[in-house]
């Protein structure tokens, strides 16, 4: 469950302003991809490491550094020295942070989250996915071994659409873009398992229904955790007033901005019908519940007092016996018996029991 | 469920800035209608399709183009360059879209959600809806096969009101109130299902009960949804500081807001009365299970020491057997049983039972 | 339900500028009371209808027209002329409107929601108010048959207070507050009628207790939807920067304001009070149940082994029947079950059961 | 109940601006205590009438009139024709208000809530305390025959502390902190109280407690209704832009604000912690149910198949009557019982139900 | 559970300006630690008490006076008086206060919360923490027996990091951000014990569930109330225009405000979680209600009709007493008594109760 909440507590120890490193567990193979582009050119190397320096790219060509399964700090600290990184970004790089933006005049500092649902499983995987955006570079640093920026690596390289002609900050425009459809992909998933579980709630609740409507409810307080942040990172983006973010890149941000608007109406509409969901499994049970109760008492209200006249006839008084002794005394009593019978039924039906 | 929700997926794979297509299943044949008019004439084509560029208007007379079923995307291309209408616009009018105004300086674009209630199955479809207010033009564009607009068009071919003296954006005004009017039909009919939930929530709490308060709830999250947005859309357009909305149109565009408020002030109410619905629920539930249970222990309670009786004095114990042959055994035993029960009754009259 | 929710409706096919009709049922007659005062001499007309224009008053004398069971526009359409009263204004009087005051320059639109209490029924009636307040003549537009600005006229009538020697601003202040202090009188009796479901809750819960807790529940609602607003209309008034109001009515408008705050706390006191109120009867009928419960329990497990033993020493086993034939054998049984149902009690007793 | 909320309706009838009378059961004996104070003197003399107007103090030394069991208007008249009291302020002393500050330039008008504690009965009465702070003077008002400011009295008669060296508005603020103090001392008392209901809840759930319950979140909600105006009213004075309030006292006034936010923190959390526990009630209910429908279930399907069975054993079937003769037929009987009831006994063992 | 809530009430019977004394129970021995550094030197004493007045330092180095166990008046005066601290902030000092930041001119004034957690019994404690910042010098006072310092003071002795070569400030924002990170220990242990609870809930809900449950949501309640006024108290200091707050230490300080974001995000999220739990539990509890109340019935209901006829053929009536003596009577009355028994188990079956 801690997953995506605190892994802060590994830093504890440690002065405040030195670089905690992440535990290995979450780390797959480190992989550096190196790509420099201008409209004309694009050139793209695969490196494991980083040890010395990069020569800045002069003129129009555009420089992006994209990290996954970031773990070595060596290769952190020789790009935060190389780019001139303040130390309390390396260190946001590393920890746990909230979706954010910062301006650090340089160069813009962006954490966001990035989703990753399992095809199979329908389970999310938290990414933490950190932007520096500066003059002609773009770096990016994530934790886990899935590429949120395939497709725009894609586009980079077959030059579709205007990318490849516009600056760095579209590419950071792109990378964000990219991060944020993930969520809607993850919200159909959703969509469909709110679906089955209103199914089920109606016509069969039990245990399971009730361990998915929680597990639902848990999940939407968890992305709302990372979306509403990134809502407030994205418009601080918008209306940052840095010569690093072209005017008509704006626009594009803006767009995004109404994405995460989007994504957040819809988890809290999501919300929202959890909460009901949850009220409306406990009616369904309790519906179930008279009605279970309603056929426990029918029949032990009909036979009840038909066992009772069994009981009495069945006694050994001597007086009775006798009585009993007359032919017309068997049928005497089953009808006797039926009336009862009768009499309850009418009862129950005039209620509306059944 | 998923329906005016998430469709935006398609358009996952995509580069941010091109234009996806709707999916066809949503679309009847598209109808595109052309309307000319100034204070004097007044003319209307129906046309299928545009390729070229239409020829613009001089001088006062007006041009609506109205697209019903919106989805052969060559249309929507060729009228986006014929007008000079930004890529991210096109591209929201063919994706779906918060209710939002924006302004492009040489045009105003307006997305909002027309509301239609089918008159048997009083089902709602959500259609959305966007305007473009240019100099002297009005474009809009609409995804179902339904005719929101079609009063305008009569009042406009009446020459009734003054809706043929005023320019293109008393147009757009006359629009935009045409479909938030069309909130109040839909709030009117809630208001009837509630009435009738109401009803049987006190009186007769049944499964399909707790299905319609469920549905009840989840439309009002899902109105809700597109009409909050709208609330802002409107007051943007009120506030906006644009040549292309003229002074005295601003005081029917405040009109319109008030009625957005009032939208929302209703579906606020009804969405907490779904909520004492669901809660009044349970509770009716619980007082007729109360019921129940005390039927049953009234008749288990009353039966249960006089059946106890009954097989005391069944025994095959001699000694008892002999006691039962006196002719006064049998009426006291009656008696006896006839004591209890009493007694019995008398505690459960006490306690308020019945 | 929906009295006092969406009547609109009716104006779906009018074109948005034109001014629609009240529906006859709400109306009785109309009855329109015409006033012209100042401080030394007091005039009163009561008149049936107005067609042609009344002569403007001159000088210090103000004129209030106060029409009650408004439902024939041709009076309003002639008034509206007469006092140069925008469109939009004389439709937003005839059509359902939220609380709200506005600035037309030459005069002030406020709408205001009266309560009447049915002193039988503790019903609720609501009634629009429109009130006009211009240079030196304030016109108010009721619904209902009924005056809630009798005491107001009464003063105006006897001079009383310093009503006669205030000008146009005072009058519509004195309308307003009279109308305020309404809410106060159907607090009181919500007041009460809390009392009455609350005592029942906790000693006798039954259906009709969930009943008037849901409807208490629904009128806050309603109460709320127009008490919100109406602080706000009066805010804006209260800070309107207009010649018409007089700085020393604004401090009597604050005064007002705080009423209308007052009034808001209480109501959302009331429906805090309301969801307590249920969960409690909730709880209170659990409560009832496990007694109940406990009842049959405890009969049932008490009697339940004595029952099988009495079966026990019923059957025809020949083996046993002889055992039985010896004269302890039925004091021994009737001890071992005297011990059977002492043990019981005695668990019982120790759960803490009764 | 309606205690606290809803007193101005004995208002109705009166014109807006007159003074309307407290009613008489409310009060006990007038009393009134005049404090001249300076640096160096103290006087204080106890009234119980003011008909002409106090001769004022001139110089440094300062008038505090405190106003107890207000009810005779003459007095209030008196006083407020001397100091110059607008009628407004007449009437809110008089009447029921929220706490409130208002700055009318020659003197400021605060209204607040003292809160008083039955020592016996726990129970809480609330006094309407006003306040007017004019140059060298403070005027005091309160309705109930308790004495808030018996400390501050003491202080300024022995001259503790820095209270006769400093102005009228040190006094005022001194009045403000002794009302504000005494919500601990209740917060302090509801504090025990909620103890006490939550060892309830969990171990001995029944009807007291949930009268518990229900008390404690209807006094948070009236709590609540007059501490968050209150903080509101001292944010305000605070605030102010009055000479009548020095720079130096306002530090102390901040204090107070730190108070007045943490009774609401307080409050805020006592109110949520008392839905929790109508929850935990209701599920501690709950728990209780299943436990008895455990008991009833174990006892009815151990021995419901085993009197089946005595039942069999005991017909009069003449086939079976013979096969029971056999000396082994009743050892057999017991042994099926006894294997019966041990299955039974396993199952129940194996869902945990004992 | 009043612990954190309100000692504010020993306070009661004080003057408001004079210093309270915190009661001698919650002191272990006071001890004082004085630090003294610059870049260079490092001086370190421990004292038990102050009464002159230590000589200030000159220069760059700096004086950090830290008091543990806070309970001698006379300390706190002596230190009060010596760097000239308001009475009103020795008096908060001394008393239970929200967290909050304070300028007063010459020095800051900040109260956080600091929390110790017990590694057995996994509780609470929290502590109240002032921060004194003044030129060259800071003064922190607490009131528990622990040291949340400890790693800001070793990293002062060993000069790791850049903390010896910052000023005073630095030094403060240490302290801070060492208490800020003491709520990440807290919130992983509180995670843990919700993913017991959680596991609890679904599968064997009992009693101490409930207990845990209602627990951990008093905890999130009394956290809240630390949590939200601390980040208040951050987000003053960080915008504060002080000079003792250099600007390079403001980017530290924006650190900490985004860590106590993080925190209350937690706190948020799992105060939803625990609303939800509870929901859960009760439903859950429903659930286990259902499946025995099954067992009643299923039992019940199969065996009633089944008794019924053993006591129909046990009844001493003579006629069929006779038919009785058949040999295929016994087969018969068993072959009708398994059929209706599948009958009842196939309905039941067909329902899908099992």
């Amino acid at each position: 469950m801690s997953a995506g909440m605190t892994t802060r507590y590994s830093l504890m120890d440690l002065p405040p302003s030195t670089i905690p490193r992440l535990r290995e567990e979450d780390s797959g193979v480190m992989k550096i991809t190196v790509t420099i582009y201008d409209e004309a050119s694009y050139r793209e190397a695969v490196i494991s490491g980083v040890k010395g320096c990069f020569i800045l790219q002069r003129g129009p060509s555009i420089t992006w550094i994209d990290v996954q399964c970031l773990h070595r700090a060596e290769t952190l600290d020789a790009l935060g020295e190389c780019y001139g990184i303040h130390q309390l970004v390396l260190e946001d790089i590393l920890t746990d942070q909230r979706p954010k933006a910062e301006d650090y005049d340089k160069y813009l500092f962006v954490v966001l989250k990035a989703l990753y649902l399992s095809a199979k499983t329908r389970k999310m995987t938290i990414d933490q996915v950190s932007i520096i955006l500066g003059n002609n570079y773009v770096l990016s640093f994530r934790e886990k071994d899935e590429d949120v920026f395939r497709l725009v690596r894609e586009r980079l390289k077959t030059a579709k659409g205007r990318i490849r002609k516009m600056g760095a900050d579209f590419l950071a425009y792109a990378l964000i873009d990219s991060i944020v459809d993930r969520y809607f992909i993850v919200l159909e998933s959703i969509g469909e398992r709110f679906e089955d579980v209103e199914d089920e709630v109606v016509t069969v609740p039990d245990r399971s229904t009730l361990l998915d409507i929680y597990t639902l409810k848990r999940e939407m307080l968890f992305l709302r955790q990372s979306v509403w942040p990134m809502r407030e990172a994205v418009s601080v983006l918008e209306r940052m007033d840095s010569p690093l973010i072209a005017d008509n890149t704006k626009i594009y941000l803006r767009d995004v901005y109404d994405h995460t608007i989007q994504v957040i109406d819809n988890i809290e509409t999501y919300r929202d019908m959890s909460a009901s969901l949850l009220d409306t499994y406990l009616s369904s049970l309790s519906n179930k519940l008279n009605e279970i109760i309603k056929v426990l008492t029918v029949m032990s209200t009909v036979f009840i007092p038909m066992t009772f006249l069994t009981g009495l006839f069945g006694m050994n008084v001597a007086y009775m016996v006798k009585a009993l002794e007359y032919n017309w005394a068997f049928p005497m009593i089953l009808i006797m018996m039926l009336a009862i019978a009768l009499t309850m039924l009418t009862y129950f039906k005039k209620r509306g029991w059944f």
